[in-house]
């Protein structure tokens, strides 16, 4: 067929009822066309914040494109993205923490401009050519690495979320969470990579006594944490790379320690100084910080990993559907303790649970994507998630948590986050 | 241990021999903090281009770092990283394609900023909300999808490498491709997010003689290809996410065709129009372009698959070892017919092979990122890599390439490529 034949769209024969034998459609018979423009505008309204409209041309291919290389070899998302981090409760504008925009993350990964942060005092510029990293203390011989000492060593990379331990915290006292954005978006996914600290170790000689490192960040905070030499030995990563470049400075740039599965305040940014000993060194961050009051007044300390979690991202809360019909329910799941065993859906406030879909085998300590296909007939409803990982462990709901935990507690939440569909489409969350 | 008891990095006893035993270490005894600026500098003069220093201060600690939420919710690399795609020959701006710093591509992805392009008419602005996909043809239904009913289908996120056909291409005639960024970067991998064809073809429902699709995009160019219903069918992916976002606007923001292992061009951007028919359309782009010209004067048409390849990414062209020592080689693998199964190296001229390790289970039509230590005496050495995919073929040298196709061929160079490392450490491809 000669490429002059090849028909355009204003030739393209469009009326419905070409066939006489319909299929069952997703969208069901004559949806799609005429309801696209409905539904782009009322997802727009309530997925996307609002924005001015870039300049574009009415017809693409009638004007010629960008010219290349007029980004200095770097690209940049489109202006009609207006996904963001957005801020936390600010003491200060150095102390504080944004969270990633999970409704509009799209896939497994975080995109790292995305990425949620936590600082204890900003974000320090550091010259990666005068960077260095320390370790000493109870090593046969301590060792100052610069980062192309670092670089020269073996490599990993490993994809592994990092979620704070404050992440969803306020849902112990029945805080208003409103969006998936405040209520869980201190969660992110990355490919790490970096030096296992156990090839470091190799190269330094660790004492038979050892059994805590001392973790610290050339922040001005000087961050510090003390991380069991076991875990350290397992899989601890000194990473340099973060999805196919250099880690970014929100994320510790040049270095930063990556403890997969443990909260996210151990994975210590801005890495400059390990410390081996036979004891915790008992910080700021792990004394009067970082712990957990339990109802009978008794802190709990070093709780490192986080427990099995889930949540649906869409349809979440502020957003509003636009109308009965097919949907995929979508989220995202993960586990501290290793692989995430299967994820489950409930449509009906928790009485039965369906097997959701995962989009590829997980990964240990990494979130996974989940699925479900579902058509909405328009009448009220409460979604929920709920993740088994592969010990076993099944995500509690919000009353088994605060009644094994009580509400003095205000790190490691991890129940179950319903969202309830109202009959005109709005979505919320309802304490349990 | 109170807190106040930490030692401090002045306060550390870094002096060698701490422990009479002494193991053996990757860099030998005393390399580390002696040698570590010499090879900072030495790496740096030959790894990164030149560059400006951003201020920053002496000691990170002794100053609040940047304050959170300048970067408008959406943060940006180091100042101090500076790697970025470079333009090819230029027939002119629109019509031209930037390479991959692969040897700067750290871990198995690409930074979406740094993702390859190839443009036959410069870089289209889209409006997500006034585009559209129609799908017409030998169909019972055609239609058209907003982006918006585009996404509300059931979607699946897949890692894949997409490369261009003319990856490598000038080797055919021993031209000099100097560095892995030239020789290799039309070649990068994401995370790509979006609804298989399968779905859409339900949609749509799909004729009984239906064999081919025609996919079109809206830029400038109005770039066409045929693809095989097969393919389409098996694993096409109509994709509007990558790495976590938005497709980027270079690789066909708001939708773009993703055709895992197949030729880069097939991959359509900027996707508005999928017409089924029964043959091929015989588009510019399959016949005076992307046809492989065989040595008795025949072209072949429509070699959709990237056959396995891989390239040694460090050391590699115009880096410059700082002298004897432990490096970790380490390059990418992939082939457009399923999963890597090995990677060898050879240090030797390709008399022995070395088995390489894999940084993680390689995915189908997707890069893996393999390494090998290695210990340089300081001699002149000849390295080279190749790849062993599941079907059991195995990557073939220059001169085996070039013996079946003879060099009017362009197009699917993918023959082992070679790096010497001189007695001085410089690195550079001498033809085979």
């Amino acid at each position: 067929m000669p490429a002059q034949e090849i028909e355009n769209e204003a030739a393209c024969n469009c009326k419905e009822g070409m066939f006489p034998q319909r299929r069952r459609f997703l969208f069901g018979a004559g949806t799609a066309a005429a309801t696209a423009a409905a539904t782009a505008a009322a997802l727009a309204g309530t997925l996307a914040p609002a924005r001015a409209t870039p300049d574009v041309p009415a017809d693409p291919t009638r004007v010629p494109g960008r010219a290349t290389g007029q980004d200095g070899g770097y690209g940049a998302r489109s202006p009609f993205e207006t996904a963001r981090r957005i801020l936390g409760p600010v003491p200060n504008s150095e102390t504080t923490w944004t969270f990633t925009p999970l409704a509009d993350q799209i896939g497994n990964l975080t995109a790292s401009g995305l990425h949620y942060e936590r600082h204890h005092a900003g974000i320090p510029s550091i010259d990666p050519q005068r960077h260095t990293l320390m370790v000493h203390g109870l090593v046969k011989e301590a060792k100052r690495f610069s980062m192309a000492d670092i670089k020269r060593l073996p490599r990993v990379s490993k994809r592994h979320f990092i979620e704070c331990s404050g992440n969803s915290g306020g849902a112990y006292q029945n805080l208003p969470l409103k969006t998936v954005q405040v209520s869980h978006g201190l969660l992110s996914t990355s490919e790490w990579t970096g030096v296992p600290f156990a090839v470091l170790a190799r190269e330094v000689g660790i004492a038979k006594n050892a059994a805590w490192v001392l973790a610290e960040g050339a922040d001005a905070a000087v961050m510090t944490r003390s991380i069991p030499m076991e875990k350290m030995m397992r899989d601890a990563i000194l990473a340099y790379g973060q999805n196919g470049e250099a880690i970014r400075p929100e994320q510790g740039y040049p270095l930063r320690l990556v403890l997969p599965g443990f909260e996210g305040n151990t994975h210590i940014k801005w890495l400059r100084r390990l410390q081996v000993s036979e004891k915790p060194f008992m910080t700021r961050e792990e004394t009067s910080k970082y712990t957990d009051l339990m109802a009978d007044g008794i802190a709990r300390q070093f709780v490192f990993t986080m427990e099995a979690k889930s949540v649906i991202t869409f349809p979440s809360g502020e957003m509003k559907l636009p109308g009965p019909g097919f949907y995929e329910i979508s989220g995202l799941a993960w586990s501290g303790r290793g692989r995430v065993r299967a994820v489950q859906v409930s449509l009906d406030g928790g009485a039965t649970w369906h097997e959701a879909g995962l989009n590829e085998a997980p990964q240990p300590m990494c979130t996974v994507r989940f699925t479900l296909p579902w058509r909405w007939d328009g009448t009220p409803v409460r979604l929920q998630s709920r993740c088994i990982d592969e010990t076993g462990y099944v995500q509690p709901t919000h009353a088994e948590l605060v009644r094994a935990r009580g509400v003095n507690f205000y790190y490691h939440y991890n129940a179950i986050y319903p969202w309830t569909i109202a009959a005109d489409g709005s979505v919320t969350h309802e304490a349990a």
